[in-house]
């Protein structure tokens, strides 16, 4: 599940120009757009297309950060943001609809020089999750906050509050009024319901991603610093104030620099239990196996067996990007060593 | 900080009579009332006294439950529900303020034979916050419920509801008002501020609890199989929703029966940063090191380290109590092999 990253070729100032610096090879950002029940024959060439070139466009926007000195936790940061501000992901934006036809939307970050991390859960009036669960980092003696009190520490520290109607995406509205016409009582959506909401009436298909389409990223900067971050409008349909994994540190998103840097997407409750992103990370520094090894063995094996679905994005120390899902897709991209941005949806 | 575990000695029968089942010697109970700045000069002999009577009425609840054929994770919520009901514990009917004079509890319980889980965060109308976390357990398709949509859900499955004026106890209001009164907008309280609060007006001195006075319990039942469980007030003027490590699978609380479980209390940030009931299992499993080791290695060295102060009480699958605490003191207990309690306090 991972591609061949090319080696620390000295390339970069070939692409870059006379500006680029000496150590850019040794940039790298990896991001996923969710993972599920991604099908070729629900996915138009149009719609594939936009989702490539707006990875790429999130893969650029951490780029850049690193390629300009930036830290990891930066670039993290901005790659998420990109994809929080387009309708096509399952955060920021394009978040779903809970039961109660609101937007609730978690979000962490963790840096892996220091094992800071800051989260959120639950808010509706935060335009940029991710930017709150570091500001919560760096601007708080907290590492966790939620609901009204985590949207106000998010306008204490200056951060852009938006109406709740900001989040209302067409797709999205008619994904809740069909699987609550289907089940009222719905909480959680059976694989047949998720099928039956990936049809939006009208005509227009969409890939099955109402349930997994947390955003992510991980980086590596200048320094060899690993960050980590996740962001997520959760499951459709969703009640009583229900917290997935992305805001939880250790199973969403996890980044030590002595192991690696994690960020996960998928059916969040058994990526609590499994505590994925700190057990890949405890394989690789307890056991000395690959970051790829470790992942593929959480989520190919343990959670596989658990019956949870879903995969990660991760990067370990030496830049190395380590994907891995067990669902029949999952939105992905990173730039390699030469600065060039890889992008893929299906297996 | 181990006290030494008698062996599987037969000799429950002669304490027991003839009820007892012969598999008597394999059950195990520990629990945890807090760690803290726990002086014997700031607890008189009187108050030592309630405590200790108190954590030995927990043992004894969740022991009953083992001896009475029942689960660990039955085992755990009794003897949670014994520290909750009592004023004594920062959880339950003895939890702190908020910085908005509410009480706002979390809690989390997870089997170690299944890896389920289940968590509250924000809670202020429930009695018994861990029933809450074990309901969502049990009865709900999620791991981790938060806020008032927790509460609908606590109402829906029958759990006690409780005015929220049912947790207001004297103590914890001259906390918060103390607390206050030297810093109105800490919602963290340093070192310093936590001694002055451990006096409270009228001349009543208690320990420093208010910061780290989560409870919790392990249990090993009858059937081999371990179980885990948290609950917590939290932090004394605490504020924005803060969620500490208590209801977060994998900091607070972690159970695996091919590691152990693990119940978590100190300063929940680093707990969460450090994935504390997690990585004390993973370092079991993946290193082949003792659950005793492992928890030193991550109380001791790793969280001394980043300057997180608390501690854990845990069990092996073979039965043996651990403790490991970096702070002056833990409310403590267990009950060893033949039946019989033991309670400790300080170091």
């Amino acid at each position: 599940m991972q591609w061949k990253v090319l080696g620390l070729v000295a390339v970069a100032l070939s692409i870059s120009g006379a500006t680029a610096m000496a150590d850019e090879s040794n940039l790298r950002i990896a991001i996923h757009g969710g993972a599920g029940t991604i099908l070729r024959e629900n996915l138009t060439p149009e719609l594939e297309q936009a989702y490539r070139a707006k990875l790429e466009e999130a893969l650029r926007a951490g780029y850049t950060v690193l390629t300009s000195g930036g830290t990891a936790v930066e670039a993290v940061q901005e790659a998420i943001v990109t994809m929080e501000d387009s309708p096509l992901f399952n955060a920021g934006k394009g978040a779903v609809f809970t039961h109660h036809k609101t937007n609730e939307m978690d979000a962490s970050i963790m840096e892996g020089a220091t094992l800071n991390a800051g989260a959120a859960a639950g808010v509706s009036t935060v335009r940029n999750p991710i930017r709150l669960a570091a500001a919560v980092m760096t601007q708080s003696s907290h590492v966790m906050l939620s609901g009204k009190g985590a949207e106000q520490f998010a306008a204490s520290v200056g951060l852009q509050i938006v109406d709740p109607a900001y989040f209302w995406t067409e797709r999205r509205w008619q994904q809740l009024l069909e699987v609550q016409k289907n089940d009222p009582q719905a909480s959680v959506l059976s694989e047949h319901e998720s099928d039956r909401a990936a049809v939006v009436p009208g005509g227009t298909r969409w890939p099955d991603d109402n349930k997994f389409g947390t955003v992510g990223a991980v980086a590596l900067d200048k320094h060899g610093n690993l960050a980590a971050g996740t962001s997520t409008g959760g499951m459709t349909n969703k009640k009583y104030g229900r917290i997935g994994d992305s805001p939880v540190i250790g199973a969403g998103t996890y980044a030590d620099n002595s192991a690696g840097a994690i960020s996960a997407t998928g059916h969040g409750e058994f990526f609590i239990r499994a505590a994925v992103a700190h057990d890949i990370c405890a394989r690789t520094l307890y056991r000395g196996v690959s970051l790829q090894k470790a992942a593929d063995e959480v989520i190919m094996d343990k959670l596989v067996k658990m019956g949870g679905e879903g995969g990660i994005v991760g990067l370990d120390p030496a830049g190395n990007v380590v994907f891995s899902f067990n669902s029949t897709g999952m939105y992905r991209g990173f730039i390699d060593s030469t600065g060039k941005a890889h992008t893929a949806i299906f297996r």
